[in-house]
């Protein structure tokens, strides 16, 4: 089974991205829960004030796809919902280097 | 001192990508030589056959800025520039999350 890893960009409302951001990791107990997930790391753009970026590793795509349906993933996406203007995703198979 | 993280995207020559990051992952010594570098992993856009996105996390903006001005780094990228068609980086703050 192969590794599986994506980049997500999320898009806050204007002014929003503190709010959402602070929710989501104020959620670690869901993402700790994710069966299957390596690492789940939000990040800052820099040089956008309103995006965030998500870089997610996960033992399978199947782990990946079922993480979507977990109960908890669901009510936190669904409190989020409102600080959230758009989103887009980078699908990426990871190769090999340093700390990998 | 603040951690600094970086997505870098690579685009090959039409064909050129796995010649590319053969290249790169076989320059091991050279990502492991980074001082204050946690990890550097390089993956292939499932999309986009020419494509490569690095994710990069460092233990400061300073640790970064040096590696640029390593004879090994600056080698590397000697080695690999005539299979590379262009480039682009996403400045990121990392946050926290699962695996940070």
């Amino acid at each position: 089974m192969s590794k599986y890893a994506m980049f997500g960009k999320l898009t806050a409302h204007p002014g929003k991205r503190e709010e959402l951001a602070k929710m989501m990791l104020e959620s670690g107990e869901t993402l700790n829960d994710m069966e299957g997930c390596i690492y789940y790391i939000l990040h800052a753009a820099e040089e956008d004030p309103d995006d965030l970026w998500i870089t997610e590793l996960w033992e399978s795509q199947e782990a990946h796809a079922a993480s979507l349906k977990n109960e908890n993933v669901l009510a936190l996406i669904g409190r989020c919902r409102h600080l959230i203007a758009g989103g887009s995703a980078v699908k990426i198979r990871p190769l090999g280097g340093k700390g990998f």
